[in-house]
C-alpha cells in the first residue's frame, strides 16, 4: 500500500488500516530523517524490525529525451544523492522536492515535461520508462527502514532496542543517564537528539542500543536508566537488520 | 554581502573574500540545520560567535492578491514553519523549496504569480510588498547563527566551545569520551550526530560546552577527552548568544 508521507504511514498503523508500515530512519550519506524520529514524540507505535536497502535511484519520465525534461520532481534527499548526475547531465533542470518518491513519480506520470527521481518499483507502480539507472552519486548509498506495528516483539537472541529519553536539564546529565550502559557493557550504535518541541533548546535523545529489553543486563541497565530520565520510552525491541527474504 | 546557500558562504570566508560569515546552526522547532554541520567537515574556520534571533516569516510577492499567487518558494524550514498558516490561507497553491529564502524573494521578484516567504530585509532588498506578516506557526520560533571566521576568539568570560568529535567503534566508547566533562562538571548544552561519511553507518558528534577552551577546566578535560577520541577538532570558543546592538 503505498502512501505518499510519513505522516500516513503512521496514522494508519496507528488506526489499524494496516498491520505494519515502513518507515525510512536513516541514509549512510544524509543522516536521520528527522520528520519519522518527531513522529515517535506523537505516537505510541512500536518498531518491531528494520531493513537496510540499498538505495538505487532511476530517472523516470515520459519525455522522448533527456533535453525535452524542465523539472524533475524526488524527495530533498534522492534530489541530493542524486546531485553530481544531475549537475552534469540536467544542469538547467528546475528541481522540485516533493513529500515522497511515489508522489514524485505519480507527479511525473501526469505532467509532461517532468521527471522522477524514484526507484524501480515506482517505474512498474506508474508505468514510466526508465531514462538513466543508478544515478546516486555514492554507490554504497544505503537506507535504514524501520518497520512499525502496534504489538512487542520476542527476543531472537540478535535483537536491538530504541529508546526515546530526555536528561534533566544539568551538566553531566547525559553523561549519568548512559552511566549504566557502560556499566553493563551495552554497547550503543546511535544517539541522535532533536527539539522537544517543550522548552526552546531542550532534547529529546533517540539511542540504539545492543540486545534485547527483556535480556536481563539490558532490563537492569534500563531500569537504572529510567531513574536519571526527565523522559523515558522504549520505542521497541527487534531483530537487527531483518534480510528480506520475500522478493 | 546576501549569498545563496551555505557552501557559498563558508567558501568567501575561507578566500578571504569577506572577514565573517553568518550562518544558520539550529532551529528552536525545526531542529539542525544538517547542512551547516556536514560543512564543518571539510572545512577549517572557526566558530567566533553565535547570535540568536527570533525568526519572523512574511508573505512577500507583486501580486495584487493571495488568490493571484500559484507557487510559494522558500527555504524547506522556513515552509516547514508555515506549514498551518499555508494550509490555511493558500491550500492549493504550489510549495517550492529553494535553497535560501533570499533566493526565494529573488524569483518572487522576477515570476509574477509567485510570492516568497521571507524576512523584512528580504521585502527591502527586492522591493517586494508584504501580503502577510509574521505567519509562522510557533510565535517562539528562534533561530540560532553562527558567526564563522578565519582565527580564535579571546575568552570573554561567558563562552561556550563547540567541538567536533568521533568515537573508536566500542561499547561505552561515548560515555567514555563524556566522562572528562562529568569529572570537571562542565556543562554541555548540545550533541548532534552526522554521519562521518567514511564507513557506513559512523558517525561525528557535533557537541556544545559551557566555557573558553583557554579556560584552565576546560583545557585540561578537553586534553583527556581528545586521548579517547578517534576524532577531535575544536571548532571555535565564542561568547554566548552574542547580543545584536547594530541594527
Amino acid at each position: 500500500l503505498p502512501l505518499t508521507g510519513i505522516d500516513l504511514i503512521f496514522r494508519q498503523v496507528a488506526a489499524g488500516e494496516a498491520d505494519y508500515g515502513v518507515v525510512p530512519i536513516e541514509n549512510s550519506t544524509e543522516g536521520a530523517v528527522t520528520h519519522t524520529l518527531d513522529s515517535f514524540l506523537d505516537s505510541s507505535l512500536k518498531i518491531c524490525g528494520e531493513v537496510e536497502l540499498p538505495i538505487h535511484h532511476q530517472l523516470l519520465s515520459n519525455a522522448a529525451e533527456l533535453r525535452a525534461i524542465k523539472v524533475v520532481y524526488s524527495h530533498r534527499q534522492s534530489l541530493a544523492q542524486c546531485r553530481q548526475w544531475l549537475a552534469q547531465h540536467l544542469p538547467c533542470v528546475e528541481l522540485v522536492p516533493v513529500s515522497s518518491n511515489a508522489e514524485a513519480a505519480q507527479r511525473a506520470a501526469s505532467e509532461p515535461g517532468s521527471g522522477a527521481i524514484a526507484g524501480e518499483s515506482a517505474a512498474l507502480r506508474y508505468g514510466l520508462p526508465t531514462m538513466a539507472s543508478n544515478i546516486e552519486d555514492i554507490p554504497e548509498n544505503t537506507t535504514r527502514f524501520l518497520v512499525l506495528g502496534r504489538q512487542e516483539t520476542r527476543p531472537t537472541g540478535r535483537d536491538k532496542t530504541t529508546l526515546m529519553v530526555a536528561t534533566h536539564n544539568q551538566a553531566g546529565a547525559l553523561h549519568r543517564l548512559l552511566a549504566p550502559l557502560a556499566e553493563h557493557e551495552i554497547s550503543m550504535s546511535r544517539i541522535e537528539s532533536r527539539p522537544s518541541r517543550m522548552d526552546r533548546w531542550t532534547y529529546v535523545f533517540f539511542i540504539d542500543l545492543d540486545g534485547h529489553a527483556e535480556e536481563p543486563v539490558l532490563a537492569a541497565a534500563l531500569q537504572q536508566l529510567q531513574q536519571e530520565a526527565a523522559l523515558f520510552r522504549v520505542l521497541g525491541s527487534y531483530p537487527r537488520n531483518l534480510e528480506v527474504t520475500d522478493r
